[in-house]
């Protein structure tokens, strides 16, 4: 009967959600904050939550076999050192809203809703549209993938960029981290979605903004390590970038004084692209556990080398 | 050798394009302003160009065997009275911008993009999104069908209203226009996508939007005679709508000083919601002239009778 601990500040609706499951054989307890441990942590087996709490508590639960994140990014956890245990990420489940997100912005540029919603008088020239734009993804994980699908249905082609440039459906043309500048050249619009870590940090630079479409609009919905702020500010200033949309940022929650408020055309979102669905952490979380009482492989498994 | 008239404002781009494609044994002319009938008329076989233009010239062109639309919507055509020609529609070019239009108005309310573009302070509450609602589309001609399709893919459900009520895809329900009132009950999105004709006048009126959910929002992206201004006026002043888009309007272009723009959460969009584009008019003509020429039956003629 393994010892389950869910911990963070949604560990009470995650503890209420799991006892309605009646996972078999589980025997679950709650800690909403990580930083008191209990005496119990020494027979902890099992831990989910997110990976900032994790990391802290795991130096007191030394039979740690698994822990499921409740975040897509892990870096915490990848950070802690630590490897003597099973760490599975949050996949799959962020594409739908991510896609709202990446769609609903683009669509508010290009098809002029922000101009239109303050409008007073009659204008009927034509909107852009997404029509034979060209999108570029950093970072071809599922997430990528679902905002992929969504944005070529309105006729936008994509162009996906990851460590090594393998071929990822549904992405017409995928380029390795290196040859950033190539997947850069002529883009309408930039994506990133990429994961915390020391080869994404500052990819997002003066020189692939300049590479881009002049005009372009730029979009981080993953970590805000690869963006070099002056770099999208400067960018913006001279109007080779349009709009910049920044969900993520280099302090959160964003001081009201920070200069990245004052940017014309940067639209801080708060980081709120993709929430974490209760129900969906519950269902992945659920699934894993059946597959660890089982002996079965985990799905998706943290590989601690690569950090995602 | 038919004789082909170009009519309308965009008759110089149409011919220029329609010169290109070398049609087969067609004596192509242009006439930018319908009000001044040429000499020629008499020997018109073939006109293509809007519906107002179109109904001004065909008493001066005796001999039309053929009347190509350049618009969705024919009413002014529908209204001559004059049936001893076929008159065929523009479909299946709108279906991709509307629901760009549609889906970027819905997502700007349901993920607060209005506000978080104005925004100066850190906000991290949740959007609503759009998983889990319902829209009800009045029309279930092509555009309707692809405005489904394409809300679909974010999790929402569609209801279709059409005339009669009889079942099409992908609409998971249809409802006749006499069971509007059941058709709009408990709505999150309304949208309407009618032809001007008598039976579609006042649908959208005080019952109807009575019986949308509270805090529900009105599209109209058709034609303006459906709506009953005052009732979605009102609704909007008492919240029980929480807005309104309306890309047609009862004047057009709407004066500066009417009342519409100063309601509040009422956005109006100039009737740009499906602008057509050129290339899709000459395709539809292109193929329809082949057919003409083959003595083949031609795509979307217009039933007389119903009005579309």
């Amino acid at each position: 009967m393994p010892s389950v601990l869910i911990v963070g500040a949604d560990a009470a609706r995650y503890f209420e959600l799991l006892q309605a499951r009646q996972l078999p054989s589980a025997q679950l307890s709650c800690l909403p904050d990580a930083s008191t441990p209990s005496s119990d942590c020494g027979e902890v087996e099992v831990i989910l939550g997110p990976p900032d709490a994790v990391a802290a508590l795991l130096p007191h639960c030394p039979d740690v076999r698994w822990a499921q994140s409740s975040w897509a990014g892990v870096t915490p956890l990848v950070e802690s050192g630590r490897q003597n245990y099973q760490l599975t990420g949050l996949k799959g489940v962020f594409g739908e809203v991510m896609s709202e997100y990446v769609l609903g912005w683009l669509l508010a540029f290009e098809r002029n809703i922000l101009e239109r919603a303050r409008s007073m008088v009659w204008d009927n020239k034509s909107d852009p549209g997404l029509a034979g734009k060209t999108l570029g993804v950093m970072g071809t994980g599922s997430i990528g993938q679902a905002v992929a699908t969504a944005v070529q249905a309105f006729g936008v082609s994509v162009r996906g960029l990851n460590s090594s440039g393998k071929a990822v459906a549904p992405f017409e043309a995928c380029y390795a981290t290196d040859d950033a500048l190539e997947f850069a050249q002529g883009l309408d619009f930039l994506l990133a979605l990429l994961p915390d870590l020391p080869a994404t940090t500052g990819l997002v630079n003066a020189q692939l903004l300049n590479a881009l479409r002049p005009g372009a609009i730029f979009i981080n919905a993953g970590r805000a390590n690869c963006v070099d702020d002056d770099a999208v500010i400067s960018a913006l200033e001279d109007r080779r970038l349009r709009a910049a949309v920044l969900d993520v940022v280099h302090t959160e929650p964003l001081p009201a004084n920070d200069r990245l408020w004052q940017v014309e055309n940067l639209y801080i979102t708060s980081h709120t692209a993709a929430p974490t669905p209760d129900a969906a952490v519950i269902e992945v979380f659920a699934d894993n556990y059946h597959r660890y009482i089982a002996g079965e492989p985990l799905q998706h498994v943290i590989d601690f080398a690569r950090g995602y």
